[in-house]
Parts: structure tokens; sequence; C-alpha cells
């Protein structure tokens, strides 16, 4: 088969799913809670049934993955061992048991003339995942889009083919048991990168996107992409240790910002730290933090408390190191911390620590990100901590959802208008 | 000068447009409500003071268009008369006194570590709009983005360029008398139709484009766009008189929605009857409807029932006619109504008249569109007869802002977190 041959049937291919998937999202939008429910049940009871054929299918990925050459991070986030199945089949039971978003109104208004006015949520219609080797996304976003009454169309990595085929086998026995269409989670079949093009285009039969992996993979998507994505860039996030801070709140928050995890997104990467405390407060938190292994890099202010801190060099401002490396910037003042996050920052998630109220509401009111905080580390970004329930990523648009995106956001609204034969004019 | 010369010169001004209009919009973001409200009262002022000149300005459009053939109808559009901008000062009257959505705080939870989890309404950032002749677009556009703290590129037609740009200085006046950034509402100086092509691809500079048109612009920059449209496609709106309808109100309803004006996109375009009833309400409708001028185009039930009337292709379900022309279909029952929407409607906005509670809860749960109604004309589809209290269009994304868009949606939501100290994990 030539080349061209092969991007033909590709979209052909990739078409054929689009419609199955429009199809079943006609049906999907109007599917009750207690099917959607039922089918998301017995997902996880098939999960359980079928552990042994999930681990063999599981093994062919890994063992192509070792003989390739993949790193151990990379193996590690690939198998489904008990731990793994354990942790989807809860991850749907609590889905699940959730609240259907569907068809819920918000407030009511009466106009005038006597017509009420409200907006009632509804499912956003079809809904791509593209994703990389975590082959347990294939349930949780597979089931948050059917909780949401969408219908999915799921584009894993090639390297958790074979967990993931098995996983949509399971998922599609699932919808069909509770009486739901099959079609309303599809798992692409096809390993050619060229789907993936194919899905950001097809504009006609997927509704939006959800892109998840590393930063090249979501800016090369965004610049080609038609279908709107909901995506996550980065998270280049601060904390600033106002004047008025707590000392001990302040050594506690930047450590657990820092050493939570070093990998997630809501990962402090710069300290901001006021002029008059810095050198009363800076010793303790980098001692702490060097202690767990986490390397300083200061400007020429923080190294003259801290002499053994590397220079930080006007990348370091811009970089989301997901790594043991912090830099320090010691700041004048408020509107200087301020004036630091809105230059640099990824407009992820910043937080000041202080006692001072009016410092508090400015910072919150004029900090421009997709989460601002009061005296909390940074790493409380997840959509679990803010209690959405489940979480299929973090937004980093401005448009639709932002930050944290539950189940809300794979929704829409739309008006509901009823009267008594008001006429207009 | 060589084309490739006007092509980057018009790059770099759009640039530089947007550069500004980005600076502009840090400041915006945090300004007061009270100094929004002083710079649209001052507008307001200065169009009373400065009609003369605005309608010299207005004459040079209106000459140059009789000279290059406008059609009246567009001339008519193009005319800044007393009328007009008595419109435009009591429009910005109307949006200095509403609330200010800048700042407002959603329902707050205490997560079970007794962090407090909210949502903060704030600004967009920049928005573009792109619009064809009226010149009331100019002012009502830029209140709205301004008074939701927005900073604005308006882009409008070049047959209202004398008279957009005299409004335009009148505008950044308003801004620059309430100590607010002459660049936060920009109207651009070039005719260059090479502008509209650099907006739409400023994604470092601009953060949503609403444009205003007809179908063929918004559609054209919808393939071509890389910043994201709030845009308004087709208006295929329909009616659909149930078994359980009162006869008056269907009557009522359905000339309301085709008369009222033909040209708005909630006129009805098509109306379906059920079976057992067209032929006592049918006859009624119609004779009123011809009576008002109206051409009706019929299935073969139709037309059995009223002989004269023409007969309905498969195109005519398909168009949007903004002409006094309507489409009628008999269907057997609910099912077959909500089938006929669901394969031809644009999802705009569609009514149903019953008196069956039941009925009317299917309809307005399962049809798909911005706005669903229950006897109700479709030609309520507007911000004001909703309460929003202004509007700058209509959406018909499925994302962000879906049917008529007021002052919400020119913004979107931050998270705000506020703790004492509390960490993860």
């Amino acid at each position: 088969m030539t080349e061209h041959d092969t991007h033909a049937d590709t979209r052909a291919a990739m078409q054929a799913y689009g419609r199955r998937a429009r199809a079943a999202a006609r049906l999907m939008r109007n599917a009750s809670g207690r099917a959607k429910a039922a089918a998301l049940l017995a997902m996880a009871e098939l999960i359980e049934a079928r552990a042994d054929t999930l681990k063999q299918e599981n093994a062919r990925d890994l063992e192509a993955g070792r003989n390739s050459g993949l790193a151990d991070a990379m193996l590690d986030r690939l198998t489904l061992n008990d731990k793994a199945l354990a942790g989807m089949v809860n991850g749907l039971r609590q889905i699940a048991a959730m609240d259907d978003p569907v068809g819920s109104l918000g407030p009511t208004s009466i106009r005038p003339n006597g017509m009420k006015v409200a907006q009632m949520r509804v499912p956003l219609g079809v809904i791509g995942i593209i994703y990389e080797s975590r082959p347990n996304v294939t349930i949780d976003a597979a089931a948050l889009c059917l909780k949401s009454g969408n219908a999915t169309i799921l584009r894993g990595g090639s390297e958790a083919f074979h967990s993931n085929q098995a996983l949509g086998a399971i998922i599609q026995q699932g919808l069909a048991q509770a009486g739901l269409p099959a079609d309303a989670v599809q798992v692409v079949d096809t390993t050619d990168r060229a789907a993936v093009g194919e899905m950001i285009t097809l504009t006609e039969y997927i509704d939006v996107i959800v892109p998840r992996g590393g930063k090249g993979l979501i800016a090369r998507l965004s610049s080609e992409a038609k279908v709107p994505l909901i995506k996550h860039l980065d998270g280049n996030c601060h904390i600033y240790i106002d004047k008025a801070a707590d000392p001990g709140k302040a050594h506690d928050i930047v450590v657990n910002a820092k050493t939570y995890r070093f990998g997630i997104c809501g990962a402090v990467e710069t300290l901001l730290v006021h002029a008059d405390i810095a050198a009363s407060q800076l010793p303790g938190i980098a001692a702490t933090l060097v202690s767990k292994g986490v390397e300083l890099r200061g400007c020429e202010r923080t190294r003259a408390i801290l002499p053994t801190t590397l220079p930080a060099t006007e990348d370091d401002w811009l970089t989301e190191y997901l790594e043991p490396i912090l830099a320090i910037r010691i700041v004048d003042n408020l509107d200087a911390a301020i004036a630091h996050i809105e230059r640099y920052s990824s407009q992820h998630t910043e937080s000041i620590v202080t006692e001072d109220l009016a410092a508090a509401a400015r910072f919150q009111r004029e900090v421009d990100s997709s989460s601002v905080y009061v005296n909390l580390p940074t790493c409380f970004a997840d959509g679990f901590e803010y209690g959405l329930g489940a979480e299929i990523g973090i937004s980093t648009n401005r448009l639709h959802a932002r930050g944290p995106v539950g189940l809300e956001g794979l929704t829409t609204m739309k008006w509901v208008l009823t009267g008594e034969g008001q006429l207009r004019g």
C-alpha cells in the first residue's frame, strides 16, 4: 500500500469514528443518570472479572516497550498491576456515585412580561481525547465524558495499544449492558500517527478535544487544530512571601509546594520574598529545601543572604522546572511581586503568604492566573482538591473551562425560556 | 510601494495595535467600576456635544457610499442621524448604570481541610471586533468590552471609515477623561483588507474575536482564525405546534415569530404542525401570514390542506430565509418534530406550542439548540429580552458563550482559594 493510500484510509477511518460518535452523542444526550451510572458500575465489575486478561494484554505492551528501550519511568506509568486496576475501579465507582450534571437548571429569572428565563446544563457533544502512555486515562476520561452525557473518541499512545484495546472492549461491553450505545466510547484502533492530525480537524464530528501530554505535543496540536482544545500548557507557579507573612506558615507552604511532588504542574518554581523579611525567613526555608535535595538559584540579593546559592538568570524566571530546583527573588513590595508574576508567570497557579487582609485581597484580585491562593501551597492545583469530584485535566485556556476541569467543563449551557404566549414588539 | 511592503506594513501595524491593547488590558483589568462608568458617561456627553462633527464625518461616508453604488438599505444602516446618535447615547448610559461584573464571586465552598474555594469573574483580556457597515457597533461593542474590563480592537467596514474614526476619537477622549488608558479602545485606522487576516492570527495579543457580519464572512474567518471566535452562523429556527397546543396562542406565536422582523436571526423559518390539529389550525395561521405578504412552502400533507401553497423541497428545510417566506411541514408526533429539528436545525432557537407539561419538558430537554422555548415566539432571541441588559451578539458556538452574549460572555472565571496554611498530602 502506498503512503497516499494509507493516509486516505486513515482519514476515512477517522471520519467513520466521527460519524459513529455523532450518532451515539444524540442518544447519550438524553440517556438517564441511572443508565449512565449502571454502565460505569458494569465497567468496574468487568475490570475486576477480567484482571488477568488485562494484565496479559498489558504484558504485551510492556514487552514491546522494553524491547524498544522505553525508560523505566515510562514503563512504570504503562504498567497495569493490581494497584492500578483497583485505582480504575475506585474511580469508576466514585464517578458513578456523583450527581448527573445533565439537565440541571440554574436560577430562573422572570422578565417584566412574565416569561421565565433559565439555563440548562447539557453535554458538549463529542469529545476527543489524545493522550500518551498511561492506560488509566482510557478509563478515567471515558468515565467523565460518559457521566457528562458525551460521546468520546479516545486516541492513546501506541505504547499502550493492547492495554487500551482491552480496556475499550470492557467499556463498550459495560455500555451495552446498561442499554447505552457502544459507540458512545470508541478507542481508536490504528497506531498511524496521521490519525491524530485527522482528529484535530474533524470539526463536523468532534466538538472539543482534550489533549494530554507534554508541552511539545500540546503546542503542536494547538497550532494545527481546527477543533477547539481544552488544553494545558505551562505551570510556572509562584509563591510570594509578604512582609506580613506568618513565618511558620511561609516555611511549611513553600516546602510543601516544592516537595509534595516535583513533577506536577502545581509545584512552585519561583519564590518571591519581601525584602524586609528575607534575611529572617529565607535561611530556614532554604535549609529545609536543601536537606530535601532541592537546588536553589537566587537573585543577587538572595545570594547575599544565602551565599552558596547559584545565580538565577532570566531563563530561570521563565522555566517550569518540574524538578527539585527553586528560583528565588527578593522583591521590594507587593507591587513588585505582582509585576514579576505578570511578566514571567504562565498564569496557572500563584499564592501569597500573608496575614494582611488588604494585601491578600489585592493579590487575589490583581493576579491574572487561573488559580490564585492565599496561605496555601500551589500544589493544591487539582480538581479533587477543589471539590470537583474528578478531573479531566487542568486548563490554561481563558475561554470556557479554566483551571481544574471536572464534569462541568465537559458540558455547556442552553437557554430555556417558558411563557404563556407572550409576543415581542 | 510594492504589495509585499504593504502587507508587511499592515502586519506591523496590527501587531502594534495588539501590543498597545495588551498593555492597556493590564490596566483595565483592575480599573474601578466607578472609573469605567465615568468613561462611558463622558463618551455619551461627547457624542451629544459633537453631534455636528459626527454628522459631517458620516456625510463623507454616505457620499462615498452613494458614489460607489451602495444599496439603500446599506446607506440606511450607515446613517448617523439624531435618532441613531440618541440610541448610542442611551446605550452608553444604560451600560454605565449596570453592575460591574468584574471581581464578583460565585458561591464559596469549604473543603474538608477548611480551605475556601470560589470563582471570581475577571475580564477575558483583549477582545477584537470585526464588523461591517453599522457605525453604532463601534460604540455598543466598545462600551460592553470596556464595562467588562477588557481592552478592545475594533475593525469596522471601510464604508464607515470616517464615522468610525470620529467615534473612536470620542471613545479615547472619554477614557482619558476618566483616567483610563486611551488604548483600551482602538479603532483600526487602515482600510487594508489584510488587517482582518492579521487580526485573526494575533494569538499573542488578542484573546477572542467577535466577528459580526454575513454568514460568508463568518465562515471564512472561522476557517482561517487562530484566535478563538465568539461567532454567529445560521438561525434556521423552528416552531412546533403540538397536538395539545392552544390554537389562539399558536396562531399569534407563529405570526409574531415570522413577521416581527423578517431579517433577524430569531425569525421562524420552518413551522412543524402535529397532524391531528393541522387541518383545524393551519388555515387560520396561513391566512394571516399571507395577508402580511408571507409566501408559504409546504410538504405534500400541508398542500392537501392549503392547496395554493408552493411545494417545499429539501433545500427549504435547510434554509434560513431572512425573508417573508415560511416552510411548513406536518409531522405525526413530537418525536417526528424533534427528529426534523435534529436533522435540519442550525441549533439556534426553537419553540414548542403546547399545554402538555410532559411534551414541553421533553422538547426543552431533548432539543439541542442554544435556546429552547415553550409557548413563546422564536423572535425573543435577544440579549435585552433575556435580561442580559445588553448584547454583543448571539453565539452559535457550543463552548464558552452560547446564545445571546452579554457582559458575562466577555468575562471568564478564575479560582480563588483561601486557607490558613493547610498543606497537601
